[in-house]
């Protein structure tokens, strides 16, 4: 009988190859397979361009696909799937590492295998990585929360919704993320409140085409790519 | 004329020396000093026991007193003369990084001296760390947040106040900060809402002592340490 092998879920950060922890590091090179999430057969692993130099060169890679769409019977469905074949390599006695952007913990693709992954009694260790929003903060100099006050992260997704608006009345320090999915809902609730000074986004932070917004013109006009993070802090005020 | 050097606010992460990352292991190992925040004169420095095995045995290692009470214009006037300090030190062309446990931004000193060396025209770069809360998250393998739904961090501090009953009313997934100040008051509100068995305490997590705590009653009878964080998860039901 075989030794089963471990399941690795590891948070590659949000966009810097040296954000990446000593342990992701070390993990992605000690196991026999690594796996990196795509969402469509032939596109690019944005976490794997981050930790590539990172891994040895002969390290053997899988590329699996992780649909992005909001069909959830679909998505379970292939969560299941791949959950499966991932068992497999585990009981085949293979250590096999996730790659997942930010921190697997916070909105990743591996927290949807988990529970499939645990049903068939695969072995993990899940390694903590630098998430987007502490990055975006680093970004703007500002800091998320401090001293006794507390802070929210919301999703846009769909859309503007009370989660959204329910955030924006009750918390002095709301992070909002993918605010790309509403841009003009959202810049209609800022404004609303009167917190247009008060937040600041930030695209493709850590990236060579980092952009920081501070004007509210520009959420209103639907300008800010995918990859962004907005800040709202309500005891600051984000000078242009 | 001499050119100005740059102060660094470097997070060390939570606990664990490889979940430090690349990127703060290089600027500990570049900067002409490495200032270890402390509570007292005296005492260690826990974030310097985090990189100490990273860092060049010549560096030049400088403590400086932050005192932790809630007399916050004592520690004003601290903060202020910390940050001529170090404002000090890079208008003479030193590089000098600040170690700080966890992320920078996030409940962190190093978020206390910004406005102060901002004043002093200190040019800062921040490095992101991984936060207590995703540690915490992993050790008991569950996700902060998933899906379409927020997440919200609130600190305990003096103890059970608006700010914490409001999260615990409006939100899925809850990230308490130092529970240990008010354990019985907290419990008494988990209970209050029958949230006792969606609830996890990691302390000391990632060191030798780690510990994790499903049963409500530990938490009423005040039986945790300093450093430990409460995750409240309403849509999962965590085993004892």
């Amino acid at each position: 009988m075989i030794d089963k092998g471990v399941f690795y879920g590891v948070g590659v950060g949000p966009s810097d190859p040296e954000l990446v922890t000593v342990k992701a590091i070390k993990i992605l090179n000690s196991v026999d397979v690594v796996i990196c999430p795509i969402k469509n057969i032939g596109e690019d692993s944005f976490a794997y361009s981050i930790v590539k130099e990172h891994i040895r060169k002969d390290m053997s890679i899988l590329e699996m696909v992780f649909p992005m769409n909001y069909k959830k019977d679909e998505l379970m469905n292939k969560w299941e799937a791949n959950a499966q074949r991932i068992a497999e390599m585990i009981h085949q006695g293979k250590n096999v590492a996730f790659i997942t952007l930010g921190d697997p913990m916070v909105y990743s693709t591996y927290a949807y295998l988990l529970p499939y992954l645990k049903e068939l009694e695969v072995e993990y260790e899940t390694i903590s990585g630098i998430t987007s929003f502490c990055l975006t903060a680093s970004r703007v100099g500002v800091p998320i929360v401090e001293w006794n006050e507390g802070f929210c992260v919301v999703p846009l997704r769909k859309g503007v919704n009370e989660r959204v608006t329910n955030a924006l009345d009750n918390f002095d320090n709301i992070v909002i993320m993918k605010p790309s999915k509403d841009c003009k809902g959202l810049a209609r609730e800022i404004i609303k409140r009167g917190l247009e000074k008060n937040m600041a986004i930030v695209s493709k932070a850590g990236t060579k085409d980092e952009a920081i917004i501070r004007d509210i013109k520009v959420l209103m006009n639907e300008e800010i790519p995918y990859f962004s993070t907005l800040i709202i802090k309500k005891s600051y005020t984000f000078e242009e």
